[in-house]
Formats: C-alpha cells, sequence, structure tokens
C-alpha cells in the first residue's frame, strides 16, 4: 500500500528543490536522505531507511551526484522497487544511464533517465527545461507530476540514455562560457569597473551566439562549411588580439591555448575561408 | 564642401552591411575599398582613392579587420581628416584603440572608438547593440546617424579605449561557447542524431547562463564567494563525467585540460565549496 504520490531520494540543492516543487503542487511526497534532517521544511516527510522510502510511493525520483552514488543509495532498496517506477535526475554519461536502465530492469521497475537544464531555483517554473527518455509509456503515465518540475518537459526518445547524451552535450557549453565570462570580469575589473557592468552586454552576446547556432548546426548537418555566415579565419585571427590583450592586461589567458592550436589546425588544412563550424569535424 | 553625408572605409562583410544600413536609412554614402568593385549593390557610391573618400563626408566610419590596417589604409588620408570626425568599428585591444586616437587627435580629427555587438545580418536592426566610447560631444552629434546600424547604440564613457575593452571582454565568450556547442554537436551527431536536434535546448542553455551572471558578477564585485548557487565543486566533479565522455565517444575533450587544471587548483587553494565565479581570481 501506498501512502504517498512519490517519493524523493537526495536532498541536495536541486534533490529539496524537486522535492519542495512537488509538494507546491499539491503531491503528497516522501523524502530520503542519507544524512537525514537537512532541509528542516521537509523533515516532516523524510523516512532513515531507503527501503521504506521507496515502498511509501509508487514512484521515485532520484537526485544524488552521479550514478554510481544513486547505485550505491538504492541497493538496500533494490527489492522494494519491483513494480514501482524509478526516475533518476542527476547528472552524468549515456554508459551511466544504461547501467542504472539495467539495474532497475534487473529489480522491476520500470525506468526512466532525465536530466534538469536549469538551476534550482528555476525549478517548478513554467519555462523549466527537463527532458527524459526512456520508456513512451512510462513517461505518459508520470508527465502531469513531472510538469511540477518544469513547464517544459520534454521526452526525447525511447533510447534509455538519450536524456544523458543530450545533459552531456548540452552541458559542455557551460564551463567555457562562464570561463569566458570571468576572463571578461577579470579585464574590467583590472581597471577598476564592476563586473556586473559587463553582465547586459554579456547576455545580449549569449542572445547572438544562440540566434547563429541554426546556420552552425546546418553547416555540420550537411557537411557543407562553405558558406560561413562567420569565418574560421576571423576567428584565427583573434589568436594575436588574445596575445595582446593577455600581455597588456596580465590577465591569464592560457586556458585560451586549445583553442587556439584547433584555429591553427584547421587553417593549417585549409578551412581559412570555412564556417567556423568546421571544428567539429576536428573533435570527431 | 561635403558631397555625402557619411564615408564607410572597408567594405568586408560587416563594412558592406554598415554602408548598406546608412543607405537604407536614406543618408547620402560614400565608400571605400581597398580591392574595388567587391559590393555590386555599392559600387555607384564607392571612389578610388581614400583621400576623396574622406574628403566626401563629415564623417568617416572605418570597419577594416585591425587597427593596423585602418592605420595604413588610412595614412594616405591623413590631411583629410582635419576638422572632420573619425569612428572606428573593428575589433582590438584597448592599446590599439588609444593608438588610434591619438593617430586621429594628431590629425585634427574628432575621434570615437566603437564596436559591433554582433553579425553583419544584424545590422540596422533595432535590437542590435552598437557601443563607443571617446568624447561625449562628437557621440551626441552623430548619434542620430550611428542608430541606424543598430538601435541599441550605448556610449560608454570618455576614456576612448572602453569600446575595445568591453569588446574583450564580452567577445572572449564567443570561441569558447561554440566550442563547447560543436562538442555537443560530436557526440549527438556521432549517435546519427542531426546537431540541429541540439539547437533548442543549448539556446535554453545559453539563456540560463545568463540568467545566472548577475549573482556571479556580484560575487566578482564584492569579492564574496561563500553563498555560492554553483559550488565549484559541482564543477570539478563534471572532470570524471569529461573523461568519461571522452572515452566512450571518442571525441576530442582535450581542449578542456586547461580548464580542468584551473579547477583542480582552485579545489587545492580551497574553493571547492565557493562560487564558480571564484575562478575569476584564478585568472588575475
Ligand atoms: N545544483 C545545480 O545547479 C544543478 C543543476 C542541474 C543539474 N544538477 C545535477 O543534480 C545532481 C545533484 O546536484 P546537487 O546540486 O543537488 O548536489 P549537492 O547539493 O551536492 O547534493 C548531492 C546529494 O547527493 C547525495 N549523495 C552523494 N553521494 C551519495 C552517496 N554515495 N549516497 C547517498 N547520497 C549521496 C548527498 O547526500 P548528503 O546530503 O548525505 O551528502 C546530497 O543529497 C547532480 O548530478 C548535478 O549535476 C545540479
Ligand atoms: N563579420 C562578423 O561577424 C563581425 C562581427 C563583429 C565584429 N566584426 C569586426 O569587424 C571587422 C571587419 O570584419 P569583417 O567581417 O568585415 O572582415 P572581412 O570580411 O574579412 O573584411 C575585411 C576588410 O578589411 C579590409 N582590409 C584588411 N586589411 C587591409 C589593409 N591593410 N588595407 C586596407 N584594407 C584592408 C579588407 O579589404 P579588401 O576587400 O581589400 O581585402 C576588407 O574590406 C573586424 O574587426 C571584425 O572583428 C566582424
Amino acid at each position: 500500500m501506498h501512502s504517498t504520490d512519490v517519493t524523493v531520494a537526495g536532498l541536495g540543492a536541486m534533490g529539496a528543490a524537486l522535492a519542495q516543487a512537488l509538494v507546491d503542487a499539491g503531491h503528497s511526497v516522501t523524502v530520503w536522505n542519507r544524512t537525514p534532517g537537512r532541509i528542516p521544511a521537509l523533515t516532516s516527510r523524510e523516512v532513515p531507511d531507503i527501503d521504506r522510502a521507496v515502498a511509501a510511493s509508487p514512484l521515485t525520483i532520484t537526485c544524488l551526484t552521479t550514478y554510481d552514488a544513486t547505485l550505491t543509495a538504492l541497493e538496500p532498496a533494490a527489492g522494494a522497487f519491483t513494480g514501482r517506477t524509478l526516475i533518476t535526475l542527476n547528472s552524468g554519461t549515456p554508459a551511466g544511464a544504461r547501467e542504472m536502465a539495467a539495474w532497475a530492469a534487473e529489480h522491476g521497475a520500470d525506468f526512466l533517465d532525465g536530466a534538469v537544464k536549469n538551476v534550482p531555483d528555476a525549478v517548478g517554473e513554467p519555462g523549466t527545461l527537463l527532458y527524459y527518455s526512456g520508456e513512451k509509456a512510462v513517461f505518459d503515465r508520470h508527465v502531469e507530476l513531472l510538469r511540477a518540475l518544469g513547464g517544459d518537459t520534454v521526452f526525447l526518445g525511447t533510447d534509455v540514455d538519450l536524456a544523458a547524451l543530450y545533459e552531456s552535450a548540452v552541458g559542455g557549453t557551460l564551463l567555457p562560457a562562464l570561463l569566458g565570462f570571468f576572463q571578461g570580469a577579470a579585464l574590467v575589473t583590472a581597471r577598476g569597473l564592476p563586473a556586473a557592468s559587463l553582465v547586459p552586454y554579456t547576455v545580449k552576446w549569449l542572445e547572438m551566439i544562440g540566434a547563429v547556432l541554426p546556420s552552425l548546426a546546418e553547416h555540420i548537418d550537411t557537411g557543407d562549411y562553405s558558406r560561413p555566415a562567420s569565418s574560421l579565419g576571423l576567428f584565427y585571427e583573434g589568436i594575436a588580439h588574445d596575445h595582446e590583450l593577455a600581455r597588456e592586461s596580465g590577465v591569464d589567458f592560457s586556458w585560451n591555448a586549445p583553442m587556439h592550436d584547433l584555429l591553427t589546425r584547421a587553417v593549417e588544412q585549409g578551412h581559412r575561408e570555412d564556417s567556423i563550424a568546421v571544428l567539429t569535424e576536428l573533435l570527431r
């Protein structure tokens, strides 16, 4: 007998936000965390044992750091999963997702893997994106409840590792984009200007980058790099600019070195007049 | 005696777009390019000599590749600049902008430096950002005309190299963000899925990145990295994820290595629980 609609295991920054969004949406929620009592607002819903937590609901959503951590944490509850559903929402590799799916199948659980493409503060908002992969029928059964986590709830496909694949493919932009911003912040703050003064321009710049992605994706998908809006050569000429700027400002630009190497190799291979998207071929 | 409102020197991808936007806005325009006849739609307005081109208008806007190229191209017209205005719109370093300003002053020209923060196709649109620095009175005199190049026309300040500084500080996000996307494209296309399928998610991801910049800028400006929405540790744990993903997919992740090194150094320095924005301190 189930006592609640859903169990959330893992009450870190993201898991706590997920649990709270489900509570706010009016669901009855059981929570579990390795370290108990971490989130005062949720303590009354907490059970100390993972097997009892899983047994409390037809659906368990986990949000631990990794698939390995999830496997470790769920192992004592393996027997409780028969006939229930598991949805994992951590980051990880496609292989990790497949391993997780195999574990779920072995214990008779329906399974979806998913990813939250936003920060904890955005969980529950209408525009927040989460995507899922696995059995379509399982997604359909739970989509109503899942929409409470973010209004932009997407089913990517039945290959169970698609969410992890897209999570990895999309997420790879984050650290480099942030470092670009931090480098800019180091430049303006060295002049006594606040990093905040850079924000509106960078936000607009990120919008501009988003706007050119469709044509870059088309170059990649057609393999035709010959009609670029921005040629690789323009970026290649930027290398000298980066060197001068590093010298002038004293800011450390050395993390750009492998990117410069990629541009140089591409020019050596005759791609100077091609679309910058041709770098995809060098990464393959 | 002036025969036109404005002269545009440099008819590359960007210069041609600038000249066309001025024509479209109803201005009389003279154009010059080192290689003549490049843009058929503008040929009737072209003059072959740079000094006659500069003499034709009270204002000359240049858009060559670099400040050095601009100095070389304008040298024969140095005498024609007395009492006229020069606005340079190429990319370059703050030192380059100061050198350009000194050249203009030497030849009795009013001067602004500026930057177009978008692609040629976006020139002339109401949302397109261009910013300028130099004498405020010169900006005020020409702002009406400059708005034809992009509706979001901003005066950054009287330090003449501010536009080049912000251009460099903002622009540093482009190549790393694009490489992040290309790496993602390599991952999904290796699975037979189109790069285009990644675009809507990455666009949303870039919006999310834009949305977290104000709080990251605040961490940098206050020097208080202790209340992170995303801790450096989360990124540090992502290193193993990148290694697994590279192994699994065969995609070349090696351009991430210096970013991983920065994360590792930051953890060694005790910043694991701090805001990811603390990386700014390591770049300084
Ligand atoms: N935070 C974000 O901005 C964000 C955004 C998108 C996606 N994500 C993803 O969401 C997942 C969770 O992130 P988070 O920010 O919530 O991390 P977090 O705040 O560090 O929390 C980690 C959670 O995992 C638990 N955990 C770790 N190892 C465990 C183990 N071996 N056994 C049991 N529990 C274990 C922790 O339990 P204890 O409390 O006992 O330590 C805690 O509940 C990650 O995969 C992350 O990439 C996060
Ligand atoms: N394209 C973009 O997406 C974009 C976006 C923002 C900013 N920008 C900036 O705008 C500037 C121009 O870019 P672009 O895309 O227009 O470049 P481009 O298409 O390569 O055109 C370069 C222009 O510079 C001229 N030139 C170069 N060296 C010269 C020299 N020594 N003497 C005389 N003319 C010379 C070329 O003349 P010839 O025709 O005779 O070769 C051509 O008119 C750059 O600083 C760039 O960073 C470009």
